[in-house]
């Protein structure tokens, strides 16, 4: 037991962590889970292979050229896999006790660069910003449909959840809430209710006061490590204003949020020799549901081999490296 | 998008499932997580190593055989890299905004027999009865210390978290209540406030009325696999009558849980060719916590690559075998 071990209250799930420095010594990251290495002639998110997909639902590309061919900066399509699909619609029913529905859903895939391989790290700024407007255009779309209560933007890097080593995310249209989301709903709800106040932004005031977990800060964005982390390495980027869409924001703010994604993820690849990581968009549910209390932001995690605490089957966390010193570690990077 | 595909909702925990019948073709369980093989005369689980792990606190043991000394059945030990520890108060204190107390609590293993290398389907029954009666002899000391809120039993086999090939389980005390049975209890209340009735009972009525997901049933007993299970091959073992307290449980009750614990265990060995596993005891918080409501429980479940949904970072679960097909292929191996 080292007795600089300490449990720390996430202040949004209201959930703790056992912060344990040095129980152990940190693992290095697992290498870079490669795919099958699909080569660019037979890659379908290449330019040329527009064909191999289903019709693109949105692309951002050179004027003048027609859809589903070549000359496109982002293109996205629905995937070809998709875990929720539109075909049929919700028809919500119970089974016996338990409820049930369709399936329904969107599930699209945004291809993020016509090259073949790329990390964002050293994607030109202004592609990333095309890959944000892709996601912000994509949403505005999808909230026509009444029948979606969320949306979520994620990207894997390095992982098995990342089948081609061609850039590209993933945008969920959800008929529910997911269950993270929810949480961190209820706890800004929670907080609300008691003083009047967002907690992100409290959040922000003491990250902003205390600089201790700091990684990057502009005029309008903060990135920090969060206190009661539960993974070594995890990075929050937060607008300092507040908003609970993400849908709302204008192309300054889309600068700024790109050079901060930039900030962290080429700060990682320093630090950790180019971890596989998550990126997740959380923001606001849509239409009947808006939560005006919530803040929406991106959390970005580096994985780690998860051999600490009992995360399978329980959820006790051990995060075994300060929120402190991993700031340190990155801003250093 | 197969068109079989269907979102189930969990009744206590009110999460959305996706369940997509043969998305993809059902992965193999990963080979068993080997340790590094220690022989028995290095092993500190092994009789005649007593001395090699800290005092023990509890032992099941042949009359007239000393403490830390072999004739021992059952045996439990503090962990020698706690992840909670007791040398410290609680001392509950304000960081800034954040919440924060001291690692306080207790983590013990239990070593489960004195030989070597023995898979729980094959122990002898009134071995694996000693065992559960450890942990409920155990859980009855604990409760004594106020400070501990809530006291979780958690077995893994064959995986990185189980780093000895000796059987054993952990025993881990905790002065806040895990997120996973926090976010049980919310759901259990919920349910009463609604229908005063316990959501677990009606669970089980409902399994029983329809038997298409059941595995196994005894006078005391029913394990199922639950409606909107996450994992293809999950079960729960629950106790037919309301009890929010394990360590109430008395001899005869205890036998057939065992007999229980050993047949799906032994079913998930056969259909699986024995797959690294979870073993988890939920019960209700201690002491000035408790809650009528709720109904212990074990869950086990079988460890099967998770390349499918957005697990990580979102817990958007896709289950591609339904959960009717899970329990048809146990009831059968």
């Amino acid at each position: 037991m080292n007795v600089a071990a300490k449990l720390r209250k996430d202040p949004i799930l209201q959930r703790w962590v056992i912060i344990s420095p040095e129980r152990v010594e940190l693992q290095r990251p697992p290498p870079l889970w490669r795919p099958k290495g699909i080569p660019p002639e037979e890659c379908p998110f290449c330019p040329g292979n527009e064909g191999r997909t289903p019709s693109e639902v949105f692309s951002l590309r050179d004027p003048g050229t027609a859809p589903n061919t070549p000359g496109w900066w982002v293109r996205v399509i629905p995937d070809q896999h998709p875990i929720l699909g539109i075909e049929r619609g919700l028809e919500r029913s119970a089974e016996g006790m338990y409820d049930t529905m369709n399936a329904f859903g969107a599930h699209e895939i945004v291809v993020e660069t016509p090259e073949h391989e790329q990390h964002w790290a050293v994607l030109d700024d202004i592609q990333l910003v095309r890959v944000f407007l892709a996601y912000r255009e994509r949403m505005w779309d999808l909230r026509s449909d009444e029948r979606f209560r969320h949306i979520i933007v994620i990207k894997y890097h390095g992982t098995p959840l990342s089948p081609f080593q061609h850039q590209h995310s993933h945008l969920v249209a959800t008929p529910f809430i997911p269950k993270v989301v929810e949480d961190e709903l209820k706890g800004a709800a929670e907080h609300y209710r008691w003083k009047e106040r967002c907690i992100f932004c409290d959040v922000l005031k003491e990250e902003l006061n205390t600089q201790a977990r700091v990684i990057w800060e502009s005029e309008g964005f903060l990135a920090f490590v969060p206190f009661a982390s539960r993974l070594p390495y995890e990075a929050w980027i937060v607008p300092k204003g507040h908003a609970s869409q993400f849908n709302q924001i204008q192309e300054p703010g889309l600068k700024e949020l790109v050079l901060g994604v930039k900030t962290i993820l080429s700060k990682l690849r320093k630090a950790l020799h180019d971890p596989p990581y998550s990126l997740v968009l959380h923001a606001s549910p849509l239409n009947d549901f808006p939560r005006e209390e919530y803040h929406w932001h991106l959390e970005i995690a580096a994985q780690l081999p998860q051999t600490l605490g009992f995360g399978w089957g329980v959820a006790i966390s051990v995060n075994p490296l300060p929120p402190e010193q991993a700031a340190a570690h990155l801003r250093a990077g």
